[in-house]
């Protein structure tokens, strides 16, 4: 499976390491190739990378993007997701501030479905902070990535990629779940912010 | 401290449990004295009874009631509230269908602190499902109640219960977080009538 990753931060290198960790392979775009060259370099495996405005070669595309560049992002690509499964993973928040924000269609994820109707958008990777992905457990759990979607296949095939790279995966059902994934990811951030958790910790699943 | 508990359901016998092992008196208000009594008779301390409609003796109420049930009980005891610490655990769901229901407010926290403005109003005990309050842990996680409200000493006057009882507690912040608090509440109930955990499962916070 080819999986194209936009975004050269944090979260890109912990999706990518899990990724690469299952055996799949994965393209990095970054704003600035030079960052996304530098990251492919220090990944645990082979990995891509190019510019925004490459094509995008994956079957899957993950957004790993603040909230504040999803409408660049789908201005620039929305005619090459037809099809495509689209991973969001933000959650809507001031990056300066860590207010909330509020979205018109109850979550980003129904936003970005609007936008793009062609894309089997999927929620996930919104509620992990970078640091559980590397680490693959949150304390004494393993990291959970929660994964919203209407699409079944589209919900099953990423989560044969995030299990395939070690971490647990738990479908926790329609797109429109992501209007509680988001308020629970925005609330880990706010924690996180005030110094009540560590960004290494936050919310573990207990089956 | 007197804590006086409306409701006997399963999370009253959770709360009630871990208010007596703080020391603390517990009062249990039922729409039926009988089952108020049973419960007080089952708990492992001194518990009294009484029926919904008897006056309020304690400094924190706990409307240990389903979201459907509040503004009955604010009807009736609203005019008892003021300057008292007044403890709201419900999401705001269909108890048929797990549905999740829109609360104007954007929370119904917020919603009993503009309807009952003399009140202390919290919100905790809404992600902690009630076996985790009887275990005490939730899989290898100590159980953790989130705390959300706007006036400090309430909040801490709670946290200091909480502790007491062997559980902990983490302040989430302003009552507004209610908006973030309800939804993992009522996430965590869907995750689990989907059987996608177990109702001694759910959320563990790592620190």
């Amino acid at each position: 499976m080819n999986i194209t990753i936009i975004g050269t931060g944090n979260m890109a290198r912990g999706i990518a390491t899990r990724a690469l960790e299952g055996g799949h392979g994965v393209t990095l775009l970054g704003t600035e190739q030079a960052k996304a060259e530098a990251l492919a370099a220090e990944l645990p495996g082979e990995a891509q990378a190019g510019a925004v405005g490459d094509p995008l070669s994956g079957d899957v595309v993950v957004l790993a993007v603040w909230y504040q560049a999803v409408p660049d992002v789908l201005a620039r690509y929305g005619d090459q997701l037809d099809g495509k499964v689209v991973v969001d993973i933000t959650n809507p928040v001031d990056p300066e501030t860590y207010a909330p924000l509020t979205v018109e269609a109850g979550s980003v994820a129904q936003e970005i479905a609007a936008t793009v109707p062609g894309a089997k958008v999927v929620k996930a990777f919104n509620t992990t902070f970078a640091g559980t992905l590397a680490a693959g457990t949150v304390g004494p759990l393993p990291t959970t990535v929660l994964i919203a979607g209407d699409d079944a296949d589209a919900k099953a095939l990423l989560a044969g990629i995030v299990t395939a790279g070690g971490l647990r995966a738990v479908d926790a059902g329609s797109l429109r779940r992501a209007r509680e994934l988001e308020p629970l990811g925005f609330l880990q951030l706010a924690l996180a912010a005030a110094e009540k958790i560590s960004w290494t910790g936050g919310f573990g699943l207990v089956a």
